[in-house]
């Protein structure tokens, strides 16, 4: 089955970039069911913005405002007009690491995917893997989910599990989580692109690749 | 290897009692690494009870006291004198639905187990099976963990993965993660009498079974 029309895609990511390596990849490959119109970040000298001129990819990098943690409301505004001229439908966050407020969700309604490193509703926030591993789970994994006005709250559009095992370390939890996420987005981007779903309750139901 | 001496475990059950069957049924395979030497149930008209009867299983039936959810003081001594009259060291609750307090588990200090299906910290209490559906997680499970004071809270032993799928019901979800539970629970089990562990934090450190 073929979209109707290519979806461009948005991706925001403050860091070193490790989604958007797996998701510009896959697009690549023809394997992600649209294409990376932009890269946007809220560091110009991120890993991210190094891969996305090595790739080609247009770079937006507006300034986030005073906060550290959210985009503050002219802020919000300037990245939605500097997304928007890029004519993108679909925003995913990969380890973005602000949070956004109504004006930009409204801006793409339903249309904000976010990649989490935890089985949630487990250890949402900041530093999940290792607050999971000090809890002692023996199974953790990754979540991508609609984006909503809460904190790693909206409806669960996919998710994968990780062992946790018994030697591990921080590092060799991160690894494990860190390349099921690789994983996970691309094949849930596709998805989210291609097949239609309802919402019950909170529940995501999958309509099926023909419908 | 071989434990310096056969355990002597209690299951304690208020429903039709199939992880006790599955306990049962491991421990006549030799695979438990221990004896199953009562079934204690708040319910004499209960499955567990009629299954310890099948089973030639020690049974007993202490007034539970004045709650439904919980034992009461009085109540409490009955049981852990009942229970300790069959010199058992070990206790698996079993679909137990009292909560059992400080003096309970002084009596048998960190000897006091629990199955709780789902992947622990997420959807303790009570109905966590429907809770996770409704939720929209796609990965669930089930958790053995040691009980402390607080509810489904104590360290954890193991964890079993179950997806949960597009079409699943409330029934076809109970199903498969009941299954990973009558897996799950004797193994760890097994693992917990035969292999020393120390805490680090809350997380479980397994020593190997060399050890």
């Amino acid at each position: 089955m073929t979209s109707l029309r290519t979806r461009r895609l948005a991706v925001l990511a403050s860091g070193r970039g490790s989604n958007f390596r797996a998701l510009a990849d896959a697009a690549a490959r023809g394997e992600l069911g649209g294409t990376i119109a932009v890269l946007a970040s809220d560091h110009a000298d991120s890993g991210a913005v190094a891969l996305a001129r090595e790739r080609d990819i247009a770079i937006e990098t507006p300034d986030p405002g005073r906060y550290r943690t959210r985009l503050d409301a002219g802020a919000e505004r300037t990245w939605i007009a500097r997304l928007a001229a890029h004519d993108v439908d679909t925003i995913l966050l990969a380890g973005f690491m602000r949070i956004l407020h109504e004006d930009f969700l409204a801006a793409f309604p339903g249309r904000v995917l976010n990649l989490h490193p935890s089985l949630l509703p487990a250890f949402p926030g900041t530093d999940s893997i290792r607050r999971a591993l000090e809890h002692g789970v023996r199974v953790t994994g990754c979540t991508v989910h609609l984006v909503n006005a809460g904190i790693d709250e909206g409806p669960i559009l996919a998710q994968a599990a990780v062992p946790v095992l018994d030697d591990d370390t921080l590092a060799s939890l991160e690894d494990r989580v860190h390349a099921a996420e690789h994983a996970l987005y691309p094949a849930t981007v596709r998805r989210f692109l291609r097949e239609p779903f309802t919402l019950e309750g909170r529940r995501v139901r999958w309509a099926g690749e023909g419908a």
